[in-house]
C-alpha cells in the first residue's frame, strides 16, 4: 500500500513573536488551506514531531492541544520525539499508521519554539539532547562535537576550511529564493570563514540557528490521495538506524556508519540507488555535517564530500540538487518542524512551486535525511512522483 | 496480520534511588530474561513511552540512551509521549509498526523517574501536562480537574465518597498480591476518606503516587510469536480518541466522550462487546476515575458506576476482574511506564504467573485503558490468546 502527501502548510522560520500555539495554528491553517476536497473531520490522525517543548516553553502533552487549536478531534493521536528529528519520525509514524490501515487521513505538524527565555536557558536546554549524565557533564554539546567530527575529517581527508564555509554559502544563497528561511543574506567564503569562531573550527555562519517555525503536512493513502491533489507525492522509501548514544561509543567520527544503514535500507526499500536522487534535503545543521553526508548517502565516496561541494556537484544542475530551500544552515532549524519543512520542499519542488533559480526539473526521486544527537541516529525517507 | 507480547519485564514501583537509566536498564534486564530463543540483536525496533523526563531529569532524546542501555541497535526508533498514556501510545506504535511490516521485532519500554528534586518541582513538571497559558495558570491541577469530575458525578448521580474510597480499598488489597507495587497496605473505607484531603472530595488515598518504575515488553509477529512461547498474547483490537484539551471544551465532566467513542473502536476492531472483557486494567489515576470508566467502557451504564463497585462486580470474580495488579493507586503510577504494566499484568494473567488471590481463570479477552492529560485522550487496547 502507498501513500502520499496531499497538502502542505508553513509558518516563516526565525526569532518569531509567535507563542508555540500561534506557530501550530499558522502551519495547520495553511495546510488546510491547502488541501482540497477535504473536511477537517476527515483527519483521523494527528503526528506531533517536536523535540524539547517541556523545557523551552513548559508545555508538555502538546499533540492534543495541537489537534484542539486546529479544530481536529482526531482518532489517534501522538507526539514524536527524537530530538533533531522529531518532525521526520512524526512523518514515519504517519507512514506506518497509514500502512497497517489504522488511519486514512494523517496530519504531521512539526513545530519548536526555541526563541523564549535567555540563552543560557537555550543552552542548557539543548544540552539535554546529548546524554545529560556522561556527555553533556563534560562540556559537550552539539557545536563542540560537529567541531570534533570537522577536525577529524580535515586530519583524515584533507577536507578544507574552505570547502566547508562552500556549503553554508550555498545554502545561504539557496534560502534568498526562499521567502520562509530565517536568513536572507548572501555569504561569501570569506564571510563564512572571518565570523566568530563557535567551536574550532567552525564559525557562527557554519552553525544553524535558534529558531522558531512549524511545518505540516497531510499524508493519506494513495487512493485518497488522486481525489485531492494531481500531484500526489508519494513516500516510497524509508530507512533508520540507531547506533550508540554516547560520544565515546561512536565507532567514527568522520563518517557515520548509522547513516549508510540507514541509507542503504531506504535506497532498497525504494528499489533504487543515490545516483537515481535529484533532490536531497539533508541535515546541514553544521557546514560539515553536509559534507559528511555527501559521502554517508552515497552521492560520493568517504573523504571525497569536500570536493563534492567545490566542484559544484551539489547545487542545481549539478550531481544531485542538495538543500535547495536554504537547508538548516538557511532557513533555520526549528528543530521539530526542521523534518516537515524539508519534506515540503521536496513537494513543492515536484509541484513547480518554487521560483526558477532553485528549480529543479524532472525530479523522479528525492530524498529527506535527518541526524539525531551526536548523529547516534540517522532517518531517510524517499519521495517520488509516482 | 496479528501481533503478539511475547516476554516482559519491570522493575518495582516507588520512590526508587535508581536514576532514569538504571531503571531502563533494570526493566530491560527483566524483559531480555524473559525472551526465550531470542538474540537481541533480532530486535529491530524500540519505542520508548515517557511523559516528561526534559523536566523530571533534564533528559531528551531517551530512546537512543536507552537503546544504548540495552545494547540495542535497533532499525527504528522513536519516543512517543502522550502525557500518562505514553506507555500506550509507545505500544501503539510497536503494533504499526509491525502491522505494516516495518519491523519484526519490536522492545517497548515505559518508564518514569519521577521522584527527583523538589515536591515543587515535581507539581510545576506535572502542570505542564495541561494547558499552561489557559488551564494550568489558573491553579489547575490533575487532583483538582478529578475532583471536579466527582463533585460532578456526586450532583448528576448520587455517586458517594463511600463508594469512591471502595476503589482504593479494592485495588490497594490487590497490590498486596503485587511484589512489584509501590504500596503494600491493606486500607479500610474509614482509611480513605479519613486521609489528608488533597483536593475536595479527593483524599490522599484516592490519588496515585508520584512514582518511580520501568516496564517493558516485546512484540512481534503472529509467526515469530510462536517460535518464542507457547502463549503469545495478541493485540486484537485498539481505539483512540481525542477530543478537546482545555477543560472549559470538554463536553462533560461526569463522562468522557471520548472514552466512549475509543471504547466502541476497540471492541468493533476486536469484534467483542464489552461484556466479553474478563479482565481489564484500567486508568484509577484517581478513585472517581475507575468509576467514570466502568461506565464509559461499557462494563455498566452512565451513573451506575458507584454501585458497580459497591456490589463487587468489579473484583476477582465479578462481572469483569478490574486493576488486579493494585490499579495506578495501588501499583503506582510512573507515568510512561503504566500502560506498560498494565498490558504486563494481562500477559502474566493468561499465563498463570500471578498469586492465586488475584488470578482471573480462563481469560479469553482483556483490555487495558489509559486516559491522559484532563481525559482528553482516551487510549484502548484489547488482548486475546487466539
Amino acid at each position: 500500500m502507498r501513500v502520499a502527501i496531499v497538502a502542505c502548510g508553513i509558518t516563516p522560520f526565525g526569532v518569531r513573536s509567535a507563542t508555540f500555539r500561534e506557530l501550530a495554528a499558522e502551519a495547520g491553517k495553511a495546510v488546510l488551506d491547502d488541501a482540497e476536497n477535504l473536511n477537517r473531520s476527515e483527519i483521523d490522525a494527528l503526528f506531533v514531531g517536536t523535540a524539547l517543548p517541556e523545557r523551552f516553553v513548559h508545555q508538555g502533552y502538546t499533540a492534543p492541544l495541537i489537534a484542539e487549536q486546529l479544530g481536529l478531534e482526531p482518532r489517534i493521536v501522538s507526539r514524536c520525539e527524537l530530538a533533531c528529528a522529531s518532525g521526520q519520525a512524526a512523518m514515519r509514524a504517519a507512514y506506518s499508521s497509514l500502512t497497517s490501515h489504522m488511519c486514512e487521513i494523517a496530519l504531521v505538524m512539526g513545530i519548536e519554539k526555541m526563541n523564549s527565555g535567555s540563552p543560557e536557558k537555550v543552552r542548557h536546554t539543548l544540552a539535554s539532547i546529548l546524554d545529560t549524565e556522561w556527555d553533556a557533564v563534560h562540556g559537550l554539546s552539539a557545536p563542540s562535537f560537529f567541531a570534533m567530527c570537522a577536525q577529524r575529517h580535515i586530519f583524515e581527508y584533507g577536507t578544507t576550511r574552505e570547502q566547508m564555509a562552500m556549503v553554508s554559502k550555498k545554502n545561504h544563497g539557496y534560502a534568498m529564493t526562499n521567502p520562509y528561511a530565517q536568513f536572507k543574506k548572501e555569504v561569501t567564503v570569506e564571510e563564512v570563514l572571518n565570523s566568530r569562531v563557535i567551536s574550532p573550527p567552525l564559525t557562527l555562519l557554519e552553525c544553524s540557528a535558534v529558531t522558531d517555525g512549524a511545518a505540516a503536512v497531510l499524508i493519506t493513502t494513495e487512493e485518497r490521495a488522486k481525489t485531492m491533489t494531481d500531484t500526489p507525492v508519494y513516500i516510497i522509501g524509508h530507512g533508520q538506524k540507531c547506533t550508540g548514544n554516547l560520544t565515546c561509543n561512536l565507532p567514527s567520527l568522520s563518517g557515520w556508519v548509522s547513516l549508510r544503514e540507514a541509507a542503504g535500507q531506504a535506497y532498497r526499500s525504494a528499489g533504487i540507488t543515490p545516483q537515481d536522487i535529484d533532490l536531497a534535503e539533508i541535515h546541514d545543521c553544521f557546514s560539515i555535517s553536509e559534507i559528511m553526508e555527501y559521502e554517508g548517502l552515497g552521492f560520493c565516496v568517504s573523504g571525497e564530500g569536500g570536493k563534492f561541494i567545490e566542484e559544484g556537484r551539489s547545487y542545481v544542475g549539478g550531481d544531485v540538487a542538495v538543500n535547495t530551500r536554504g537547508g538548516l544552515l538557511g532557513a533555520g532549524h526549528p528543530l521539530g518542524a526542521t523534518g516537515v519543512a524539508q519534506a515540503i520542499e521536496i513537494v513543492n519542488q515536484i509541484k513547480g512551486r518554487v521560483p526558477k533559480s532553485r528549480y529543479v526539473k524532472d525530479i523522479k526521486y528525492a530524498l529527506s535525511h535527518n541526524l539525531s544527537g551526536n548523529g547516534s541516529v540517522h532517518s531517510v525517507l524517499i519521495y517520488g512522483r509516482n
